[in-house]
């Protein structure tokens, strides 16, 4: 398999599996079929409709291809009948939403790169990317987005890590099939090791101590 | 009056309906006059513009011609000073708000198509532009939105209906002033008897019945 | 100084100013480091990234210029760990809120006339310009948005009164300099004004008293 066909694999897979999270947030929320249908697309396709709007490329590509339409409708089917036996799943579950998380930065990085971003702004727009849908699907669940949380395993932080490896390499020459695809293996690897050892960031340093935080 | 122009009408009709259903949950919340405005604007708008953004014609509709804007705040003016009397006229209210949510189903839906956008792509479009500005008008007032929730007649599913219908009649070559008329009229009356008894879409179906739902 | 230069310091200073209370709203929250960075860029950028996709001035300013997302980092970080002693600051932050508040709707309103928009659409804007980022802050953070309750002492309407005298301005060829210069001056002291005197707008008329509000 090349690596081309492995980008668009692992993406069609990010749009699953984070489609799957938005269905999963609407069945536990009760919201009922429609609900769950649209927090499945917005978790989806957020990220990088957001992030096509900030490049300027319209239509964003969810509304180009009808297949970015076509898997987070399915995903949110399956999710309709067998969200039972996906409770006993949750694990699982987070495993592919962190393999999305290393696609999505990765591909959100790159996609700004091609558009002429600077440095810091590509990475921004690849945390954005792999970021946005989650917490759109937080804000509209009426959720304190899981993102700004000070108890949520690193999540960010991993995205970040990989797109500023994405920028790197780009300005450094390096083989970008080679080095995309080990970003996204490893955005995948730190962020399992963050949820398994629960590594979070820091609040805000108290020197002071003088107030409850 | 021809379809072009009863289309424009009912258009207007549309954004009065919608900024006063905003307004009147401003009102609701205990929302300054600010907030009055602003939350008309929001729900009259919010649909046109995400869609506009969407398919790249900028500035959307909205900041185009001023009558967008006029009449969602000649709406809040109407509503800050008589909002008494419409608690009785709730229903109505509901009335215009379906005649609203038929008429921007298929604006939004032919804009879709004018731009080129699937098949699809244009159906969800449609929906979006109907059902969006009622979303943003929640969120701000911090309401789980209405469009998801589980007890909430049906919304999403006769603005899809009405979508589907004038990407079918786009493609068969129908005339499309006849349909486009008869769509907004179907998806009014769909709507109308779903609120009058009472039909909701369903919940995550649940063969188990292992946990609380 | 010219007065370029100074709006340009403004500007920066705006950025600073809305980046600190994004994350001294983040800190009483309790988010981590994480969500600090992420509530100061939001706040201060999302008013100027809603104006530039409106307008289709894309990429928005805040990722051409580097610039745009250094300043709220460092907001952040210094916030981060001085913000014990900002509690003791809590008015100076607001004055410089009230800063920025002031010279984002000179410089949205601006940008909106230089891109052709109307009158009353440039007014809208401005303030969608200066109230925006907050909106998005309070939205995130799961307050109700300052910007729409009832208790909050004048905000938008100084922005919009701004607003409306660079339009004026604009069209009667006014020297642009001075007037952007004392518009942002005199939106800064209405809205210092305001807060001093507790002047808030009002909620919905009743000339009724029939149910409670």
């Amino acid at each position: 398999m090349s690596a081309t066909a492995l980008v668009t694999v692992l993406e069609l897979i990010g749009l699953y599996v984070f489609a799957t999270s938005g269905a999963l947030m609407a069945i536990q929320k009760g919201f009922d079929v429609v609900g769950i249908a649209i927090l499945a697309l917005l978790t989806a396709l957020g990220g990088g409709v957001v992030r096509d709007l900030i490049i300027g490329e319209t239509p964003p590509a969810a509304f180009r291809d009808v297949i970015y339409l076509v898997i987070p409708l399915v995903a949110a089917a399956v999710t309709f009948f067998a969200h039972p036996l996906m409770d006993r799943l949750a694990f699982t579950v987070l495993v592919f939403d962190a393999a999305g998380l290393g696609l999505f930065c990765v591909t959100g990085t790159l996609k700004a790169l091609h558009f002429g971003l600077g440095a810091v702004q590509a990475v921004l727009l690849g945390v954005i990317t792999a970021v946005g849908g989650g917490v759109l699907r937080d804000i509209t669940a009426r959720e304190t987005p899981a993102l700004v949380r000070v108890e949520t395993d690193l999540y960010a932080i991993p995205a970040a890590a990989g797109a500023v490896l994405i920028v790197v390499a780009h300005h450094a020459g390096w083989p970008m099939p080679v080095v995309a695809t080990g970003a996204a293996a490893g955005v995948f690897a730190f962020r399992i090791v963050a949820m398994l050892r629960h590594w979070t960031a820091p609040g805000a340093y108290n020197w002071r101590r003088s107030q409850p935080e």
